[in-house]
């Protein structure tokens, strides 16, 4: 069946959504786990609007990735501007990716009132534009911002500005519907028509301002685009764009294109809850496909027909996207989806082990408490291993004091550094002793530390690279459940476990706990 | 233009989302939401299968609203059972309304494998269950359970299945999408299809399993279809169900049908607040038309060009639909984005203010430090205030000390409560006092307010709502900036405000000062 490319913009058009911040190495998180599931490329930024943006693309461009190709983004040049002498052309070139995403105007609206110039300029500064990127060796997408507004108020102007952008050497040419304010029926007309002028790849670039982000990209392939452009769990500027999440098993699994593979799809689902972990953006239970609830029935016939016949109310098998069935309620779900979980542990347990039964309710109980084990694998292993039996603790924390205090000195508030005391035992042998730190989290995870090393040397070799916080049960504000993920690493490897409490330290302690437990468990 | 009947769900399939509970008062808060939004119909439960619905349907087939019928839900009569020997027929009838909607199986896989019954025997249950409910002088809506699947498998029994309800007796035949597959052409094609064989009214109900609901809707409108059925917010079994809010306006204010009047369809935004607010669901930021997110323009280009002219961004005016413009202040915005908001503060600021570039250069600076006021307007309206040299303190930390601890007892950690004493001055008084509470920041909350409420007993009327809590630059560990975003209420107005700091202590004391300086501020 036709392939499909994806282009993920998350790292682009994800990060201008309202609330959106990544840092640079949030961004190359992102970008790995998009390369591992598959994706063919990654739009990184855009260098010359951000300095974070040129700093990231840079790195990304010389890093190995496996599939995905990096994907710098900017404008044309101005007007009355030579592409050479371009500051926006300059960086795109400068931050050394193979491909570019150059964006220029198709909408006979913004030429006159945003770009303040005539519709001839506007052709000259896309043909040069892309014509001098090409010489220069790159690729080049051509985004037709604002084409189907522009289509609808100008047919011919915007059909010129695609062929300009063809005979300028473009490789593909994406149709945007910038301000998301179009339908499918639409969408599919104007991309049979392009189809019958342009002849290189033509890709698709919707927004969700009508609510039909995901159809419109749907009818857009129907018509003949192969490129399909989102972001990865449809963050973005408004109410973001079409969600990959969905179209690409709208597409493979419905209507039979063919973009990953069948494993890697398998993972789609675990990887918008890391990629929305990194962005800090809650998943919204019923996103299609991969949302908690996406294949949850309530409704007691709904749920006994899923029993009889699982295509009588799901439209397909939860597992081809890694996600699973749900019955709340009830005490059906659960082992099945546990299971091969646990066996990466401990490869000769089976449906029936008691063991599976047991994890299986304490991952229930955990998780009702605030823990949530899906980013958390070292955590989850632990826990694991406490249930076998077979965990053995490598230190005990007799106790800790920690002190936070603050003075106005001559009418300047003054955070003093926090102080940290701990005691350990290990043993029969113990160590008491402290530490100061940025703030209460800080001080303790230095102290502790510092106490443990006397016994771990080896302890030296790791250090923490990630630390996350996230208030779950935030009506009751600052008394809610916290849970903090921790992220560490000894220089090979590194895991993350979690902690949750009403206590952010003790949250944080119970992760620093897994994590140097982590670190120990095999000696 | 063409008149668009809706028909709301949210408390029949809305009520079968994951996590979704109502109670019968919030049932009529939410149907007389609804009723002076205008919609024409409320379905309000199936009062056979809950006696909660029951007490609900009875009260609102009792009360007079003034443009919605109270619509009550229910299945046709069991296999082998005559109508008026059915227990779920004969509730339809003791609940009292006029009108019903009742659903029977048009897939003939579902006829086969969940009612384990012949298709003539299905076709009997329909027609009996339809005739019988007109003979007691009710208007019947047939929904036609999984047609657009069974139209796929069997189109000619699916539109028997029509014709049988029609010649019943029903006055308007809903085409479902139950299982919430179909794509925007199929839908079209089917309506299309039906509407040369059934005369009376169609309507159409879907479910968002492949991102599609809105368009499966909007594309069925325009195929013939005149009754939609959705739930306003979209909630709803798995993926939920097609939201009003976005059908509604795509409908009317793009392609020109007539539902509710423009008075009305300005009180979409605030109702669906409302409505969600009592489901105690959280709406998406960037849920079409009236997410806060729907019209933020946070890209500088994006900014810039709204300013020039809206349509240059926005697909409809968010005056339209009660939503409002919205500027995030973000490192990609300059002095354009900042103006608007620091005209609702002061209205004679211009772009050359110097102001202006004061507060941009602020905003940048505190940017840096991890500040982000995109969602705290609160804390920016107080920064500008500071920079215009008009804010005057109601108070001044003097000092904190806060105490964490955890003891082993017995093998057991024991985390206790924190412990934090505080010292305000308000002008020359004072006053110094402690409290205790769940992990530090709720112990200094707690505190600070019972010091401060001695010099402001108002200050009892506040409370907070929100508490979110992020780690920003996450590869310091746990020596990262914190940023702490918190949203109070005194009952009448919210406000959301900011701090940020390594500590994440002091972070919150900054968040908790400004916004207990809010909540003063025209003291």
């Amino acid at each position: 069946m036709k392939k499909i490319e994806i282009l993920d913009s998350t790292l682009r058009d994800g990060a201008q959504g309202e609330g959106i911040s990544f840092s640079v190495w949030d961004k190359m998180k992102i970008a790995v786990a998009l390369d591992r599931l598959g994706i063919d490329y990654i739009e990184a930024g855009n260098p010359y609007s951000n300095p974070k943006d040129m700093e990231f693309i840079k790195k990304a461009a010389e890093h190995s990735f496996t599939t995905s190709k990096i994907c710098a983004f900017g404008s044309t040049a101005r007007k009355d501007t030579a592409p050479q002498d371009d500051e926006g052309i300059a960086a795109l070139l400068e931050c050394g990716t193979k491909y570019i995403s150059v964006f220029g105007k198709a909408w006979d609206l913004h030429v006159d009132c945003i770009l303040g110039t005539t519709l001839e300029e506007n052709l000259r500064m896309i043909r040069e534009s892309i014509a001098y990127l090409c010489s220069k060796g790159r690729t080049v997408f051509f985004d037709a911002e604002h084409f189907f507004d522009g289509y609808k108020s100008d047919p011919a102007y915007a059909i010129e500005v695609l062929k300009t952008a063809e005979k300028a050497g473009a490789s593909s040419i994406i149709l945007c519907d910038t301000n998301g304010g179009s339908f499918p029926d639409e969408i599919s007309k104007a991309v049979k028509e392009v189809k019958k002028t342009i002849k290189v790849q033509l890709g698709i670039h919707c927004h969700n301002d009508t609510g039909c982000a995901a159809a419109n990209t749907v009818s857009a392939v129907k018509a003949g685009a192969s490129q399909v452009q989102g972001t990865f769990t449809g963050i973005g500027e408004r109410c973001g764009n079409a969600a990959l999440t969905t179209v690409i098993p709208d597409l493979q699994l419905k209507l039979g294109y063919n973009i990953l593979t069948s494993e890697r799809l398998a993972d789609i689902t675990m990887t918008a809850m890391y990629i929305s972990e990194i962005a800090n953006v809650r998943l919204p239970a019923n996103m299609p496909y991969i949302g908690t609830s996406a294949f949850a029935h309530k409704g007691g016939m709904h749920a006994d027909g899923v029993a009889k016949n699982s295509k009588t109310f799901e439209h397909v098998d939860p597992q081809l996207v890694g996600n699973r069935r749900n019955f709340p309620l009830s005490e059906m779900s659960g082992r099945s989806s546990v299971l091969p979980r646990l066996q990466q542990i401990d490869g000769s347990l089976t449906k029936s082990s008691s063991v599976t039964k047991e994890v299986t309710d304490k991952l229930k109980e955990l998780e009702s408490q605030g823990f949530k084990f899906e980013a958390a694998s070292a955590s989850f292993e632990l826990m694991v291993l406490k249930e076998l039996g077979r965990f053995r603790p490598h230190f005990e924390i007799d106790h800790y004091r920690i002190i936070s205090s603050m003075d106005d000195i001559d009418g300047s508030a003054y955070t003093e550094k926090a102080n940290a005391l701990v005691k350990v035992r290990v043993g029969d042998r113990s160590e008491i002793t402290a530490d100061e730190g940025e703030g209460p989290v800080n001080a303790i995870d230095k102290a502790l530390r510092k106490a443990l090393e006397v016994f771990y040397p080896e302890l030296k070799k790791m250090h923490l690279i990630d630390f996350k916080v996230r208030v779950i049960t935030s009506n009751d504000s600052t008394a809610a459940i916290t849970r903090v993920l921790i992220e560490s690493t000894d220089g090979e490897n590194t895991w993350t476990t979690v902690g949750a409490s009403r206590d952010i330290i003790n949250a944080s302690v119970l992760a620093l706990t897994d994590s140097l437990e982590y670190m120990l468990k095999d000696k």
